[in-house]
C-alpha cells in the first residue's frame, strides 16, 4: 500500500476571478506547492536540490487539471500526493484535491531530473539514489 | 483545410521564476489570453456571453501543458489556436507555441457551455448556432 | 500600548521572479494575505462581510510598500500588522514584515467601508460599531 | 515642456477577482509592464542591462498606488509614464493611468541603479550617462 503526503492550503482572495471561483490556472500553483511541502517534509529542497551527484534541478515536461467543481475563497483544500510513475530519469507526481471531502480536482505534473554537465549544458540523469529511496513509500501501488 | 488563430504574446518580468525561467503556470495564461482574445475575434466576450439563448457562460473542464523548451524573459510567443474538438455542449482549444519558430510547448483547454437554469443552477447547455457556426473554421480538419 | 497581529507566509517559487528573489508585486499579496487571516482571527469574513448594517466591502483607495532586503524561495516571512489610522469610514493598515527577525518590507493599505445603496451603486459608510470595536485594540498608540 | 511614454494594456480575466473588478496587486503589473515597455523603446533592456560601465541591475526600493475607479475584464488601460524624479542613483517612474479617458489609478514605483561589486556584493552606482541621457526627455518639468 502506498503512502500519500497531504498538504492543506486556503484560497486566497487574488486566486478568485470575476466569475466568483478560483481561477483555473491557480491549481496549478497549489500542486507545485503540495510537491514542494512534500520535497521539504523529505528533508530537501528543489531549489537548488543538493544531491550525492551534485547539485540537480527538476523542469517540468506537462502539467495536466481536470476540474470537478467550483473551489470559493477561504476555501481550504486537502491535497493528497502520490507518485504516479517513479522512472530512471522522471517522476509523475498526482494530485487529488478535496473540499470538505469533495473532490474538486485531479492533476498531475511531470519532472526530469537534470543537471549542468560540461560547458553549462542541462542534461537529464539518473534520480540519485538516495532521492529514490525517499520518494519510493509515495509510489502508488 | 482548418484555419487557426494566431496570438502574440510577450514575456513579462513577473512571468519568469528563479530558475530564470517563465513559470511553467504562466502558460495557462497564454492559452486562455489566447482563448479570449479569439472570442474577441469573432465578435463575442467571453465573460458575459450574450447569445441566442441568452448568457451562457464556459467552466473550464480541463486543462494540460507539455513544455517542449525554456521561454525567457521579453521573447516573443507566437500562440496557434485550433479547435481540437467541437462537441454538441463543448469545445477543446489545441494551442501550439512558439518562440523563433520553435515549438516551446502544445496545451489544451476544454470547456463546457453552460447558463444559470431556474433556481440559480448552472447546467451545460448546446453551444448556440450562431455561437457554433463562427466557431466552425477553426475546427481541425 | 497597541497589538499587532501576526502572520506567517513561506515564500512560494511562483513568486520569485529571473532576478532569484521575490518580485515585487507578491508583498501585496503577502499584505492582503494577513490582513485577510486578521479578519478571520476576528471572526469575520472580508468577502462577503455581513454585519449590522448589512453587507459591507472594502475597496482599496491606496496600497504602498518599501522594500528593505531580498527575500527568497522558501524563507518565511513574519509579517506584523497594525491600524496605522481608524477613521470614521476608512482603515488603514500597516505591515512590517521580516525574515529571521530582519525587516525586509514596510507596507501600508488603505481601505473604505463600502454598501451597495438602493439602484446598486456603491457608495461609502461609517464602519459598524462592532467591527469598530474589534479593531479598536489594533489601533498604533 | 517633459514626454511622457504611453502604453496600453488589456486587463486579463485572471487578473480580476471575486468582487468582478481588477484586483489591487495587479496594477503594479501594469506599471511594470509599462517601464519595461519604455527600456525597449528607448533600446535597452532592463534584464540584464548591459551599459557603458558594465551589467547593471534595478531592484526596487519602493512602489505605490492610488486606487480612482473599479477596472474591468476585457477594458484597454492607457498608462502615462513620466520620470518624477531622476536622481544620481535612483529613478521615480510616475504612472497615470485611464479607461476611456477616465483616470483610474496613480503609481509610482522607485528603482535603483546597483552592479555586482568584487565579491559579488551588490552596490548602488551612478546611473550610467548614456542612460541618463535617454531618460532625460521624460523628467517631469
Amino acid at each position: 500500500m502506498s503512502q500519500f503526503f497531504t498538504h492543506h492550503r486556503r484560497v486566497e482572495f487574488a486566486e478568485t476571478d470575476a466569475a466568483g471561483i478560483v481561477h483555473f490556472s491557480a491549481f496549478f500553483l497549489y500542486m507545485e506547492q503540495t510537491e514542494h511541502a512534500m520535497w521539504r517534509h523529505l528533508g530537501l529542497s528543489v531549489f537548488p536540490m543538493l544531491t550525492s551527484v551534485g547539485e540537480v534541478s527538476w523542469p517540468r515536461v506537462a502539467a495536466s487539471c481536470q476540474y470537478r467543481g467550483p473551489v470559493r475563497f477561504e476555501q481550504t483544500l486537502e491535497i493528497h500526493l502520490r507518485i504516479a510513475r517513479l522512472g530512471d530519469k522522471s517522476i509523475t507526481f498526482q494530485y487529488e484535491m478535496f473540499v470538505n471531502a469533495n473532490k474538486v480536482a485531479d492533476g498531475e505534473t511531470t519532472t526530469v531530473c537534470c543537471r549542468m554537465s560540461e560547458g553549462h549544458k542541462i542534461e537529464s540523469v539518473r534520480i540519485p539514489d538516495e532521492v529514490r529511496a525517499k520518494l519510493t513509500p509515495y509510489v502508488r501501488a
